[in-house]
């Protein structure tokens, strides 16, 4: 059944890789890689480690994605939300800073990668699917504004600590008398000049007549300019003596061969924050890759990308990185830069090795606020405040889920806003399925279409009561359906006949069927007939696997309308096949 | 909208109490007396308690109960199931047979109280109904053969701890060398007698001419003929002098004022078990409510019995004793004994006080062994191997998730198995919802109805795809929904109109109202037309809420049977209204 192609995807575009697609793929490469490097150093920096492992990061996933990932833009690297996640999670078990720091993130990238090849393995991509949009949304809202004021302490040049949003902002109240005058114009500049670009340079330059790829490439190019410039004022002016933190020396050279931790004791306190690092990773991974894909009519095999996104970060923790995933902005300049194959990736990654090797004494004297600029104008791209209000007006249990999500992330942290979010979303749904929506409806006028009495002008016959429940019945609203048909039957002295329409019943568990056999007894005891209709194929398979059928002295019809029909004329009447079709007004025509 | 009497259920009896209802609650509550005392005695050697504790849980709340509670024939006290898990609760906090052992108890009474107190004031009586019926009878089926391997012990009046299956079968085979014959024999005739007078002396009876009712006496009466036989012989041949364990002094007296321990570290260890025995409390004297009112057509406020048991367990708690809740076996007693109000309970209470402060020295030569055959017998009438058997036929989920709880309470504990059963049964839930079945649907000749093409020979329409979805439309299957229609449509190029038929969908959260706007963008960038049938009112209601009518490019059919005829013959022809009613055959008649 498993293909080699399936397994390699590499195979599918290999053979046939042409000249022309070698061009654009490496036009992509050079502005990933121009992208990439200050980024990378940047989310090294979230993450609490020395800013080489955030090159290291990307360089071996990205080949690795290459050969094993099935979609042909996505770029796979450090991320913000992950980096943060990554500080938070290795926060808790050792001391930013030292050794056992820098261990611990390589062993996350290491368990992360493993947790995903064991999900694609057990066929769990599924597991992705109870994230809930709200969910992700609220979280990357959240931890993009978490992300975002940890920064503001490298803009402002002073020390301040802090995990959630109310210990930064404290943080930064008592740093206020620190701030570093020059780190401050270095950081207002770096952010403004940043924004700009981002915001205004592309359109502008459009205006003046230049080519749009050439607009978009200078405007790219942004991050490099604010590099290069702050570099030359740290060093023209000795600000570095002045006060304003740099990045300092950065070792040149190929990224290390590094061995995760064995310990066990680590491994059981990191393995939560892996599972949730591989869930979310995934998540906006796979995102990312279907919105690309749908663009060109490709395709992406989810549980592929399980297996690429779980060698990419093994091969992270092997090369002395830490955990990765698919970033959104760098695929997406990737994608729109041209690149048609995954060996776009490959040359991005031979690039960053020559950064890696030969370019980091350049950083030197890069100041800490440039790169903090770097971060805060990309994650506040991600803070997406229309999809709360949205929300609110479509749903408010989504909201509810969403809501919780960004204040649990705000105030708690990112791994309790992640599991608050999917509990609470889960937790609503079965509450909603377990109070299910019940109608009791009529004929509407003139066809064979039943609907909500409450709703619709529509006719009913006395002595026949037709609720029709909107849930599938299973153990936790078996009670409530009791309670429901027998409340509607209490005030009703003359009823004959209660009919159960099922269109919407996907399924009865043992317990909602011993739900019905409890109301057939008592309807019985009570005179009245209790039946059902419009029940689905795949329950009624079910339920002729009990003895259910044998015990039922009511019947199971078809369709509501046949039901209705049967129980006002008896079978015995006159009354033909024909009648089922609406044409009684004109007499028996069989 | 609180009446008085709907917080004073007893208010609704009391004023018309009759002079008949009360000869009848009389002698139920005799019958049930002479049940409860050995009863009593024995769950609370059960729960690792002096035995004088069972008898002070019997008698405070039963009178809370008679007042508060809506039932008019359930016995609350003592049973078996609570006492395995306050045994379980209170042995991880403290050695049996200390001082802090019974505090222990006491206090988890209290806080099961307070839980269901709470429960009733949050209106969360709801969440009982997450325990599934297979999760309830599987617990209950191995919480029987656990509590009877627990009791073996004293029938072979030997030695032996252990908690789970495993432990207690290898601590029985350890001390098989140590049996006291006395015991065996005490015990084996102990236990046959009691099966005996339970299964056969009744139909013996009745055989003789003996009139039901009084049969029915003397066949309860069984367990107090063994107490007395069992007394006697124990002073009669001295056996206490060899080796038969006797239940000893137990202090007369009223039941003492007790206060729990208000120990918030000893609050935050029993608080899980509370939480487990209330709902599990709840669930058992609920149903046996429900199924004795039915009876008699009366009815049980869920709330309401929240109140009772929590002021029941309260009660327990400041007499002394420890966790309750409504039997199973006395309230079918007092039922067929004859109670005709909760004043009936009041009477047991009193009797059950008598015995207490003038009865209790009798009991001193019981021997252990005569409990645990009392215990015995009573549990394995609890242990329903049909309901697993029938389980397996009707649903596998369900037989998953009772067949994790039967094992995990038999090799891990009580707790962990109704939390395991509740666990499964839950993600099952979730992971079929997760998977929706989807159905090609086609019209069944000469009637509005559409179904399954794969499962009924029905038409369909060529450049038209129907499907019916069954399922609400949430995050865990939006994903799922997307793939399925790619896929559908993937093989059909002259496809013209996708119809997404929603009878069964009772939601449309906002992941999946995403995933609706990606299929009708996906859809008509391939220029198929992509509309919704039978979408239901609520769910109507919320899409309105939100921009999807407003930029979805199709219809919405109230019928399915419209939508097909709608998409066919174009509404500028001049087939009429009537050409909906299925007489088109027949030619304009409007």
């Amino acid at each position: 059944m498993i293909s080699l192609k399936s397994l390699l995807p590499i195979l599918g575009w290999a053979p046939t890789y042409s000249k022309t697609e070698a061009q654009s793929d490496l036009v992509a490469a050079l502005i990933v890689t121009i992208m990439l490097v200050p980024q990378s150093l940047a989310y090294a920096m979230l993450a609490g480690l020395p800013p080489q492992v955030g090159l290291y990061a990307s360089i071996l996933p990205l080949l690795a994605y290459a050969v094993f990932g099935t979609s042909r833009a996505l770029a796979v690297g450090p991320v913000a939300v992950v980096s943060l996640m990554t500080a938070a999670a290795v926060g808790h078990v050792a001391a930013p800073g030292s050794a056992e720091y820098l261990t611990a993130a390589i062993t996350l990238a290491f368990l992360s990668g493993l947790v995903l090849l064991a999900m694609s393995v057990l066929r769990l991509g599924f597991m992705a699917n109870f994230l809930s949009h709200p969910v992700i949304s609220g979280f990357i809202t959240a931890s993009g504004l978490l992300i975002a004021t940890s920064q503001v302490k490298h803009i402002l040049g002073i020390k301040a600590d802090g995990d959630t949003l109310p210990e930064l902002m404290s943080g930064l109240y008592a740093g206020l008398g620190g701030i570093n005058p020059y780190t401050l114009v270095i950081g207002i500049l770096a952010t403004g000049f940043l924004f700009w670009t981002r915001r205004q340079l592309k359109p502008l330059l459009l205006a003046q007549g230049l080519r749009p790829r050439v607009a978009d490439l200078i405007g790219k190019a942004g991050p490099v300019a604010a590099i290069v410039l702050s570099i030359l004022a740290v060093v023209g002016f000795g600000l570095a003596d002045k006060g304003v933190r740099i990045v300092g020396d950065i070792p040149a050279g190929l990224p290390p061969f590094a061995l995760p931790s064995f310990d066990l004791g680590l491994w059981q306190q990191l393995l939560v924050p892996a599972v949730l690092i591989s869930l979310v990773g995934f998540v906006e991974s796979v995102s990312i890759a279907q919105t690309l894909a749908a663009k060109r009519r490709q395709r992406i095999v989810p549980n592929q990308e399980l297996t690429a996104l779980g060698l990419s970060n093994v091969a992270s923790a092997l090369s002395g990185g830490y955990p990765v995933t698919g970033g959104f902005a760098r695929s997406v300049v990737n994608f729109d830069a041209g690149a048609e194959t995954p060996l776009a990736g490959a040359f991005t990654a031979a690039g960053i090795l020559a950064a890696t090797v030969f370019l980091t004494p350049l950083f030197r004297f890069l100041p800490q606020a440039v790169l903090a600029a770097t971060i805060i104008v990309a994650v506040l791209s991600l803070v997406d405040l229309g999809a709360i209000k949205r929300t609110w007006a479509y749903s408010k249990p989504d909201f509810a889920a969403m809501a919780v999500t960004i204040l649990t992330v705000l105030l708690v942290g990112v791994e309790a806003g992640i599991t608050a979010g999917v509990s609470l979303s889960l937790m609503l749904f079965l509450w909603r399925t377990s109070r299910p929506h019940m109608a009791i409806v009529g004929q509407m006028p003139g066809t064979e279409h039943f609907r909500n009495v409450d709703r619709h002008d529509v006719i009913t016959e006395p002595g026949i009561l037709s609720i029709r429940v909107d849930e599938s019945l299973y153990f936790a609203n078996a009670r409530a359906l009791e309670d429901a048909i027998y409340d509607r039957i209490a005030d009703q002295p003359l009823l004959k006949h209660v009919i159960l329409m099922c269109p919407a019943v996907n399924a009865i568990d043992a317990s909602a069927l011993e739900s019905l056999e409890a109301i057939a007894h008592r309807l019985n005891s009570a005179g009245i007939g209790f039946h059902l209709s419009e029940v689905k194929g795949p329950v009624m398979d079910a339920l002729k696997r009990s003895d259910f059928t044998a015990h039922f002295k009511g019947q199971i019809f078809l369709s509501q309308f046949d039901a209705v029909k049967s129980l006002t004329c008896p079978p015995k009447s006159n009354a033909t096949p024909a009648a089922a079709h609406g044409i009684a007004a004109f007499g028996p025509v069989g």
